[in-house]
């Protein structure tokens, strides 16, 4: 009875937490593309509580930013919405056309570097927008929800003197643990991009500490847009790290069943997962497709929401692998249908990622090994063969096939064969669907749902207006202080100080004795 | 309507996880006194949710550890419990018969041996029972929960090779954390007894290495006890930090609320509060007292449940001091009745202290400042005076008086109207009942209830046969290989020698060309 009684009570505080009485007023600042996906059910929760939420976003976008529960305040950028598209396609195409391992890190760092000045052009748009500025002032929000891959929402929560909650799978360069005062030891955390796992041998430690010092490089370039960005509005000199580290709240993207476990900070909150949603019934077309697979049941096949079509010579020797095997395959691809595509393989424009990865007759998923894919493939238990094409994924990748839930293969270097038997080898083999599912069993046994966990700690930091007995005193210390190096060099100072004086004293008395023993010596002859 | 369906399948969860039909088998070594006090909430709720759990315990106890829900499992000791309560006294009384630093430290110090080697005797005593032994590994557990201040739990768990759930406020000289391979940078993370906050200055920070330097001294004679113990039953050489490092999960009695925010690992779980029980009525003797403070309040005042009585003379000052204040006293004190005692001041050998720190009126909690008693200040938001003893109590009550929200005296040295004066700033500034407020509500704002959070991760580890995804790759790492020496190393010696032959390179080519030139020369001045 007892026990109704507290689960009664717990319901209500549920209902409570759900309905949300007391609204606070938010401000939304997302990242375009794949990453709003997760982002936005957050939003939309906090919405249904009650809060009044602004959601700042370009004028022109790739992905549709609608909702009926929260505003949507756009900003005007010099970029059209086919500028975008086109950019876009060509950073995605030019991914498929590399051949060399240069041309493809060259490629990828021209790629990368055309997105950051798009996203630092929008920036500026809304940064010197006055009105807008002005409009966002005026409203006093309690806090800004940042995606901080689009830094904007970082800066413009300085410029408002807000709490922020960083909403991310990772920052470049592992910023988001070197502002949150995180150590982050070469030995067993590898650096993002060097597709290591947490066990190294000598000669991995040794490339991944290589990685480390190269870092400044890249992210010097990766960083240097914003902080002018940054600099000019603020109208003072900062740095990303400076402004990074007002984070009230990081909101991880992943948990340590996909990431390697390693040390974090108390304002961390780890939400991998929040993408995953429940099952629900398909549609008539994939309901009849899923149905006609038949004992062998189906494979999955997308890139990600941002590449859907590819180059017909690769689409070619995909849909021969895809071919020899005896699953039916659903096949998101929008491009030239390829001359030899077997029967069992279906394309479709668009695919319910999740639902179809839920059907128990789902035998692999074949993806890019974006995060958001990933934890769909873990949540439904589904072996995965992984085409990393940029940015984490190659990690992405490297953090499921160490641990035994799927392969890897190079999309660029992979002939028909190697695909088509890495396939049968998830589904045929039976460790790939154990071990998958052992993560699956971990990652869902949590005490609290993480689009829960992400809705309480962004209505936190409103409540309280940020979370300063979250924030570690390294902040206030200099890095000469945080290792302590005044205190060695006056231990050094004071225990060779101590040395010399000891030696000092040792020699002088030393040097009495002998003086007097060598005068009392010629006394003792002369007597 | 869908908030409902959600809400109403929450709901439905938390029914499931509370009633738990699939019961495991656990084993449990609780520490006597007091950690039994939050630990014993966890295990009535195990037992509640079906599962079959043994409590090993010594014959003769200081808390009574009685459940219908639970088994208990008695081992005998060579102690009676005259014994045990004689030897407590002696280390309880000495605390107040002390008179300099050096002669406090002294007594703690050998006390705190005498209790260790209790509690090493007992642990033998289970240990070397073999049909207790025999009888607890037919048993087939999936889990243990410890206290590790008892180590013996420890011990068992390696000998029956079954992972650990660790129930901790913490272990001497951070061995928590050295085992879970969480580093503590000395620069803001105060050493345990150290007395420091979050914040120091540089002499602060001097103090905090020259403790940590110290600690090898103290904390070798803490374990080595234990080490002897465990290596002689276990039958191979085995460090105290060896055993602790295989611990599934650390359920940390404490949040960041009250300890300042430092690193931490992801298999650490933070129940601070897990204490903090919902208010229940008060007893009529109770009711009546409290009542009858009138617009003044009460204050509550208790040393603790293992402090109930202490000299004469301090019993004396502190009536005087209770005496010269407005409020209703209620004082846990079983001792000899202070010829001085005031009529506001009423003497009680039990006192219901969080449900009389839940009331209304209570206006200031005098506190030891242990960990249970400093929650049930913090979760009532009752501003305190802490009158810390021994253990942690210093820590506890340095880490309350930085955020403001009460006040430490020195109980051997202070004088009435220190604790007079100390008493009356707590409940009259304002800024005390404030601070502490604002600690509260921080504290409580939290997405699940601690002693939840507690149940779900040791169930957690008994479902999963541990938690190895939560395991850093730093255990299989030497202190070598963790701080990347050999690679500094390597790459120091690849620097050095690529310079060494740069150097003679270009040494190399200089003389050739000088002796081409000075060859050259004789030969133009020939010419």
């Amino acid at each position: 009875m007892a026990l109704l009684i507290y689960s009664a009570v717990w319901f209500l505080f549920c209902l409570g937490a759900l309905t949300g009485t007391e609204g606070g007023k938010l401000l939304v600042v997302p990242m375009d593309g794949s990453h709003w996906l997760s982002m936005s059910s957050v939003v939309e929760r906090l919405a249904q509580n009650g809060h009044e939420i602004i959601v700042a976003k370009p004028e022109n976008s790739i992905v549709k930013f609608g909702s009926q529960h929260f505003t949507l305040r756009n900003f005007p950028t010099a970029y059209s919405n086919q500028d975008i598209h086109e950019l876009l396609q060509q950073f995605f195409g030019s991914q498929f056309s590399s051949s060399s391992v240069i041309e493809v890190a060259l490629t990828t760092y021209n790629g990368i570097l055309s997105v950051q000045n798009m996203m630092n052009s929008m920036c500026e748009s809304l940064l010197h927008n006055k009105q807008f500025i002005q409009k966002l002032q005026e409203e006093k929000f309690d806090a800004v929800l940042n995606d901080p891959m689009f830094f904007c929402g970082v800066i413009l929560a300085e410029h408002l003197g807000i709490p922020s909650v960083n909403f991310l799978r990772g920052v470049p360069c592992m910023y988001d643990y070197i502002s949150a005062q995180c150590d982050s030891p070469l030995s067993y955390v590898p650096r993002p991009f060097a597709q290591n796992s947490d066990k190294m041998n000598f000669l991995q430690r040794l490339g991944n500490t290589l990685f480390w010092l190269s870092e400044p490089v890249f992210c010097g370039a990766a960083f240097r847009g914003w902080e002018r960005v940054a600099s000019e509005f603020l109208q003072k000199k900062v740095t990303a790290i400076e402004l990074l580290s007002r984070t009230s709240i990081w909101l991880m993207r992943y948990d340590f069943v996909f990431e390697h476990p390693r040390p974090m900070m108390p304002n961390m909150v780890f939400i991998g997962g929040i993408n995953c949603a429940g099952r629900k019934p398909l549609s008539q077309e994939f309901e009849k497709l899923v149905n006609s697979s038949g004992e062998h049941g189906f494979v999955v096949f997308s890139l990600g929401s941002m590449v859907s079509e590819i180059p017909i010579n690769k689409a070619t020797d995909i849909a021969e692998a895809l071919k020899s095997i005896p699953q039916q395959v659903l096949w998101r691809y929008t491009g030239k249908t390829p001359p030899n595509l077997g029967e069992n393989t279906h394309l479709v424009k668009w695919l319910p990622q999740n639902d179809l990865l839920a059907h128990p007759k789902a035998r692999a998923f074949i993806t890019h090994a974006g995060s958001h894919g990933i934890y769909e493939g873990i949540c439904n238990a589904v072996p995965m063969v992984m085409l990393p094409l940029f940015g984490d994924q190659m990690d992405n990748a490297k953090r499921i096939e160490s641990r035994g839930a799927g392969l890897t293969l190079n999309v660029l270097h992979m002939t028909s064969e190697d695909l088509s038997n890495a396939v049968k080898a998830v589904i045929n083999n039976p460790v790939y669907k154990e071990n998958i599912q052992r993560l699956s069993s971990l990652h869902l046994d949590r005490p609290v749902h993480p689009l829960d966990l992400a809705v309480h700690w962004v209505e936190f930091v409103m409540r309280h207006k940020g979370a300063p007995h979250l924030r570690p005193a390294a902040h206030d210390l200099n890095w000469f202080q945080y290792y302590s190096l005044d205190v060695i060099g006056f231990l050094m100072f004071f225990l060779l100080t101590t040395l010399f004086i000891s030696l000092k004293c040792c020699t002088f008395v030393f040097r009495r004795c002998c003086k007097r023993s060598s005068k009392q010596k010629p006394k003792s002859k002369s007597q």
